[in-house]
């Protein structure tokens, strides 16, 4: 059984150990949070053990009741490897803990790509990370795209994609954030970060994307154009992409018009949260004219990346190949409707 | 003095008259509307002619306090040329009326390009229109696009241009419209009807346009690609836009980044109603990959076709040229920040 650390428990990390702990070759060691809140409760029901990811901050529990089973370092130190799931930079900041321990550590899209030894995607890259001691699980647009063009590369080759990501301002818990009203250019510069991040999975692949945020919270939006080498018909993608097991397309019939009736689909087939793991493809938009393919897909920003942080642990650790870990994934969290 | 009636005081017959009042060669014979509300106040206290579109309810107006000067027919007969205004499709049944009478009509973007003799945009095609009986400005985004594509065709060639546009879900003033809280591929098939109707002004352009809808109401914003023969620099299509009167960029020191700023601007600025008459073009955004340029635009759904209707009246009656047209009607209303 490999032992699994969680570091950070919040959007990603609360998924991630819930899927850690059903993997059936996993084993979760704990979970490490800052401060106690609504989610330290619930790691506490799930009878997760908890520990304090800031020593100063360990009597905070105490004091709400919560029993902390150790500081992080005891965590770090009894994991095979530790997935930190901490806000984008605390990763960078977590580094040397994970190195003074030997132990292989797995980071969020958020981190920079410099941090780490390489970047990582289950369906794209799964072989290349093996034994890598810092790797970065890309973020949930860019673990989007990387899903989406896999296949197409691999079938027809890539010429140029041209993708534009209507981002969801935040997710539904933050309530802090904006915009309302109002669809913003963001980053108004070219490119957004998600052309060269999609290039740290397929260094050779040309991508321009252009980034625009608007006041929505549940899912990320791409409107996403891909010129092919090998031009086929809009049929023959339909297949490619239906045999992809976290690609979901949307049936016509089902009557699904944007995020809200994903959400509300993925909660009355009695998902976790309401997650949707797959890329949601709609079905209907995928269009050949010319030699460019076009296609509508959403993307759930808060837990795309969990499966692929599960695949990441095995493929650090030389555990299994890609196909048998991502299958495994799939079984255990119930992946695919 | 040219003798324009304007049928439908709604969104665009409110400021298309306002725009046809301003002009030094046009006079504004009336208005019509279906029915009194705020917005026939309005021309009233403007002091225009009020017309009653449907004879059977001009009892209404009576009992409202407002004056009628006569039914819509003498409107029509009393015009050199009508602007219609109404609601899409009410502008097809309209026709057999301006027929009767043997006034030639402008149709707005909504009614069917097949209604109609020519499409029309100022920048792009003025001269094809003249004598022509029954004449379509086209929508607001086709609009803003062909003013954007006319000159980039001129000087480079356009291989194809790739546009992903997330319209505004309605008008501020429409209440009842959505989405909340989500974006909507719409259409979900390929392609939004922009693309078709762009090519009613450019026959010849290969153009694929993609259409979603978000919460927003300020202004839709269009993400542009145009693949371009000869390949400028992107200070050079800075230039080449910079010269065009009714396209406005953002200089980068405005610290506009969305909608909402752009309004708040127009407003400070007392453009009426906040009306922003230009495309609304992010210069920070533009950017030259390989022979893609690419680029952000915001296009003001309410009022950007209405120095376009002024022009058409010039045109269809053959009055002055495209150039002169432009800036006649620049100059009359104010357009230019």
């Amino acid at each position: 059984m490999i032992q699994v650390g969680v570091n950070g428990y919040g959007t990603i990390g609360k998924r991630v150990a819930d899927a850690v702990a059903a993997q059936p070759d996993m084993e979760l060691v704990g979970v490490a949070k800052t401060r106690p809140n609504h989610e330290a409760e619930t790691a506490v029901a799930n009878g997760y053990d908890l520990y304090a990811a800031i020593p100063e901050r360990r009597e905070l529990f105490a004091e709400a009741g919560i029993e902390v089973a150790g500081p992080v370092e005891d965590l770090v130190a009894g994991s095979d490897i530790v997935v930190d799931a901490c806000p984008s930079g605390i990763g960078a900041e977590n580094k040397p803990l994970y190195e003074e321990h030997d132990t292989p550590a797995l980071y969020q899209g958020g981190e920079d790509a410099g941090l780490v030894d390489a970047s990582f995607n289950a369906r794209s890259n799964f072989a290349e990370v093996e034994g890598a001691d810092h790797v970065r699980v890309v973020s949930c647009n860019t673990t989007g795209l990387s899903r989406l063009l896999a296949p197409l590369q691999e079938e027809y080759d890539v010429e140029k994609a041209r993708v534009t990501l209507v981002r969801r301002g935040g997710d539904p818990a933050q309530t802090g954030r904006g915009p309302i009203n109002d669809t913003l250019p963001d980053p108004v510069t070219l490119p957004s970060h998600h052309g060269p991040d999609v290039n740290t999975i397929f260094p050779e692949l040309s991508i321009d994307t252009l980034g625009m945020k608007v006041p929505a919270t549940l899912m990320h939006t791409h409107s996403v154009n891909v010129q092919l080498e090998d031009v086929p018909t809009a049929d023959e993608v339909r297949e490619l992409l239906a045999d992809e097991s976290r690609l979901f397309l949307i049936p016509p019939e089902h009557d699904i018009d944007g995020a809200g009736k994903l959400k509300e689909f993925a909660m009355d087939r009695d998902r976790p949260r309401g997650d949707i793991w797959e890329n949601a493809v709609w079905e209907k938009s995928i269009s050949i004219e010319d030699d460019d393919l076009y296609l509508f897909q959403a993307i759930h920003q808060e837990s795309d990346v969990v499966p692929e942080n599960v695949d990441a642990v095995r493929a650090v650790l030389g555990e299994t190949d890609a196909e048998t870990s991502i299958q495994r994934t799939n079984d255990a969290i119930g992946l695919g409707f």
